[in-house]
């Protein structure tokens, strides 16, 4: 997947951030070191296991888990470690180490040690994340190894393998690296992330690690990150499946010798670039949606409690995905799927665009000239596809992004077994 | 579709309730009209307007309407009818008249005044109902001369034809005619129901339409179809998709002589034949779900606020729907759906069975000797799959019915189009 113009920031909805140099993918910033290797979980013997770390102490960090009730061990061990001073990640692929009990959260402490003796570190500094299967005992010898290996193996130039050793059905690897001009100086910012399938309009449904050598106290970290979450892991959905194991690190080193302070300008300018990152990663777990072949943003104004069920319900509805699919402009279906979400709205009022042409209100469709018919038939062919729903002539917006459901989706999860 | 026992329920999901005779599956109660022909409504030709009838001025009716917010103008028009003492209803498929404003409006009274002035009755006491693509025009006069030529061809072997008026996706018609017998003598109870898609675990998802030439009031009508309705049609899933155009009509016309009254044997009788009928009828609709190849049933098992949200997340996972496509016991997406809906929730002692067999527990597979390996193989593969969730060891239970999701409904969303 490339873009217009090669950048990063290559969906329509993404605004490359103003005062922001793009660097190798791969690239990590001062003072953090990466590795991915292959220690043999998967049968393809792809890469499978990964460690980010940072090698400076004063290292802070901030971390957000999936709400499913369900969790994979490594969210539970995650989630009782210092997550506000994390020194590193390690995780695995090919293995959600889900429904696997006392033995599964043997494996992921053994993880953790592995990665903490390595590294000298103390284990409560230690992140863990698993993808893949669920419920499938992992041999914690191999695990455990692979894991230790992986730590000895840190290097500056291991992003892009770490980037590799974290996909599961991921077509491609989704990473980027960017140099952030701040008042007192440039900072480095990366991540890399995962997520093609069991994604849903919630919170953190895939896995995603962000580093900086920025200096940035924990408390603002964790604000920045979440604000960022909101607007981009929040808002999309592949199959509206809230996964057992999402995840989101972020760890800032402080190396660049730049403090990002709370309420500065500075803080806006990172906050911006922190954001435009997660959404492009965002749009980019959609349009790798298992079996997608588009990605749809729709965005609903109206009542605020109407709002984030309208798009919400139609970003799930299989009648508008298929319709998706299809490059069908199939404006009823959204309409229905619109008005199962809220049973007691009024309406009548409503207004519905595609590609900014006012396709139809509650009264049906509208009646278009030709070359709006043209317009709109070449728009839902298009790799990104924009709506707009009204309910109301004002109030508040909600978007959503999501893909279409496609053959790919069906033969790619009923071909795929425990 | 044929059971084994050519019987009308061939779910083994229904017992055939005592005391009941199957008739010819559209043989009407005595004093019930109906007719359904082709009036140009469906391109393809096909049937596509019907009219039902009671000829007893004492009939009494009941109905229940969809729960979306956007209606189709049959519901807006029905809603205002005299729904407790209905003679007629009159059906067209093809166009759900939904998104049509005033003039869909229009279409729906006409069709009303044309069946009430042939038969010569109120037209309050007419109900409407519609279903097929959303948001097209329909011609006021062709629809209308149909709904008249409909009302004027009634006859007492009409039953089949109008069950065939009424479909549109769906691949075979559903219907059945019962004899009850209760202690004054035996009554006849028909139906005819269409559905296929655009289905949810909500109320009325679908077009039905009961008849009985047994005298029951309106009252007792209406609160033993809502209670048929609840354990029925309130519990399939096709797509999540609640429809525009959904209703459920039941006249009651006396004809038979024999009354059934509130809080009776003969009641508990009767309700229980309309309860196997329209339970036979809802799992119909499930397993012609568009490009379903089979049906599951789970039943969840736990504390009262979670065994339904669990029932209708699992069923609506196209995870889980894929899975069931693919005969796989994949039984870590259905602990992920169930997971997801109940946030939380204490999972720990969560149990899933499928056909029996205790296949998971919140530690993870179980371990299965080869015959119960072989015997779930088989199970998952057959026509209607029983699953069932434990969240807890006792509680309240929660039953759904859903098929899987394979190619077919893919190619046939994504081709039809609006």
């Amino acid at each position: 997947m490339s873009g217009p113009n090669g950048t990063f920031f290559r969906s329509r909805w993404v605004d490359a951030p103003r005062g922001v140099r793009e660097l190798d993918a791969g690239a990590l910033p001062a003072g953090f070191r990466a590795a991915g290797l292959a220690c043999g979980i998967k049968p393809s013997r792809r890469l499978d296991i990964g460690v980010v770390a940072c090698d400076d102490d004063a290292a802070t960090s901030a971390a957000l888990f999936t709400r499913n009730a369900l969790v994979a061990a490594a969210v539970e061990l995650s989630r009782e470690a210092a997550l506000d001073r994390l020194r590193a990640v390690v995780v695995n692929s090919g293995n959600a180490n889900v429904a696997t009990e006392e033995q599964g959260r043997e494996v992921a402490r053994a993880m953790i040690a592995a990665v903490a003796e390595e590294l000298g570190i103390d284990g409560a500094r230690v992140g863990v994340a698993s993808t893949g299967v669920i419920g499938v005992p992992m041999d914690l010898a191999v695990v455990a190894e692979g894991a230790r290996r992986a730590a000895a193996e840190l290097s500056e130039s291991g992003g892009e393998a770490f980037s590799e050793a974290i996909l599961t059905s991921d077509r491609w690897p989704k990473r980027a690296s960017l140099e952030v001009q701040l008042s007192a100086g440039p900072v480095r910012l990366s991540a890399q992330a995962k997520g093609a399938g069991m994604i849903s309009p919630s919170f953190a449904t895939m896995l995603c690690f962000v580093q900086t050598d920025a200096a940035v106290d924990a408390t603002t970290l964790d604000r920045l990150l979440r604000a960022a979450v909101e607007r981009s892991f929040e808002r999309v959905s592949v199959d509206g499946q809230l996964s057992t194991n999402d995840s989101v690190f972020a760890i800032a080193g402080g190396r660049s010798g730049v403090t990002v302070a709370a309420g500065t300008e500075d803080e806006r300018v990172f906050a911006a670039a922190l954001d435009a990152l997660l959404r492009q990663l965002a749009v980019e777990m959609v349009a790798d949606g298992e079996g997608a072949e588009r990605v749809a943003r729709l965005v609903v104004r109206g009542a605020v409690e109407a709002v984030d069920p309208v798009a919400r319900a139609v970003a799930n509805s299989p009648l508008v995905k298929c319709a998706l699919h299809g490059k069908d402009p199939n404006w009823g279906r959204i309409l229905q799927a619109a008005g199962q979400a809220v049973p007691d709205a009024d309406l009548s009022q409503l207004s519905l665009f595609i590609e900014g042409i006012h396709v139809a209100n509650a009264g049906g469709a509208m009646p278009l000239p030709d070359e709006a018919l043209r317009r709109l038939e070449a728009g839902m062919a298009g790799d990104e596809v924009e709506m707009r729903l009204d309910l109301a002539a004002a109030g508040e917006e909600a978007e959503i992004f999501f893909c279409d459901l496609g053959h790919g989706y069906v033969s790619f999860n009923s071909e795929y077994t425990t």
